[in-house]
């Protein structure tokens, strides 16, 4: 790699799953150069790609700073993350009962939100046929987890430590997902889900994330 | 908790992630009493387990020698028990490096082999109607995900390590209901996904994780 910064990003515009380790990234001031995929022509399922991930879908990471380290599924990126650079645990769980909590919520993001949200997207858009018992199933699953959700930040401020970790952070995008696509513009968010709501915004009010937010509205409307 | 073992861990005869954690615990040789939940009876659901497990989904655990510690989300019970109990590593990573591999290939059962397997027995049992294109969907990507692992393992013997770690032992129980329930009886497994088909079996071999998988033929034929 010649571009100079300590991380090579394989992502794509639209996808959530690679904008969480952007939002880290960011947060960390680490350095990287993001490669977009262009899944039309399947750039994820390229021979070179697929020896950096198998499994053949974006993210993954090599870290140029670690003998040119390659990781790959979003959550295990954040861990790996803090794991290595974030030494003063800005954005991660210092004991090891909350260590253990900040797992439980990375796996309750990865298994419970991104894959229902996703179905969602794929049977709203991509399915070869209009099926809308499905698609109100994924939105019903939508409203449970973030009810799940709601349960929990109705009584603190935020899911592990205290503060804000990679467990609230690697919420953020497929929510940004859910408000504007899933649950649609006269939904009323706010009402239901006060503090869902409060926590989200928090974080994409900050400047880092903010800016990755930015980045990815204008890319999208190129 | 009068039972006089170490840990609680609810959990359903069915449902495949609660064996997981079950598998690990009998291979550690760490006691405990499974609680068996009728989600016929929505016991998952109850508002004594909801104020355990806010996601009102199995497994969640309770670690009566730490504290009655408590935690939900399977992998994330995995991690935990390796973390505090598997000081040996005999069934976990030891270098950062492979600590990474083992999360990743964690988040990947997680997010990919379960949801999506998952989604094939939701439509195929439960769903209000018939939709063959989504079952269809989720045989295709569960032939998908078995075959990301047949690329790995055609070239080594077990995912992280050079030994059987929660990694491994993560994929057991879906892969169990994927060979019987999703593939059926007369698809070539050993043929199609050769190397997948041999870890899966010097696995389910192993007499502890053997004894867990009995028990539950058992109790399922009951």
């Amino acid at each position: 790699m010649s571009h100079g910064e300590q991380f090579t990003l394989y992502t794509h515009v639209g996808g959530p799953n690679g904008w969480k380790v952007a939002y880290l990234l960011a947060e960390l001031r680490l350095t990287y150069e993001s490669v977009f995929f262009d899944f039309a022509k399947k750039d994820q399922k390229s021979p070179e790609f697929l020896k950096l991930n198998p499994n053949g879908r974006i993210p993954a990471i090599i870290d140029h700073g670690n003998n040119d380290f390659v990781l790959w599924e979003s959550n295990a990126i954040l861990l790996y993350i803090v794991e290595k650079y974030d030494k003063e645990h800005k954005f991660s769980a210092v004991t090891d009962a909350d260590k253990a909590y900040q797992n439980q919520w990375l796996f309750f993001q990865a298994s419970g939100q991104g894959p229902y949200f996703g179905q969602f997207f794929w049977f709203q858009f991509y399915h070869q046929e209009k099926v809308p018992s499905a698609v109100e199933r994924y939105k019903g699953e939508t409203e449970r987890v973030l009810g799940v959700l709601e349960s929990v930040l109705s009584k603190q401020e935020w899911l592990v430590a205290g503060k804000m970790t990679i467990s609230d952070i690697s919420f953020i995008s497929w929510n940004n997902g859910a408000f504007k696509a899933i649950l649609g513009d006269d939904y009323p968010i706010a009402e239901k889900y006060p503090a869902v709501y409060k926590w989200h915004n928090a974080m994409t009010e900050r400047p880092a994330i903010k800016a990755c937010i930015e980045q990815r509205t204008s890319m999208m409307s190129h």
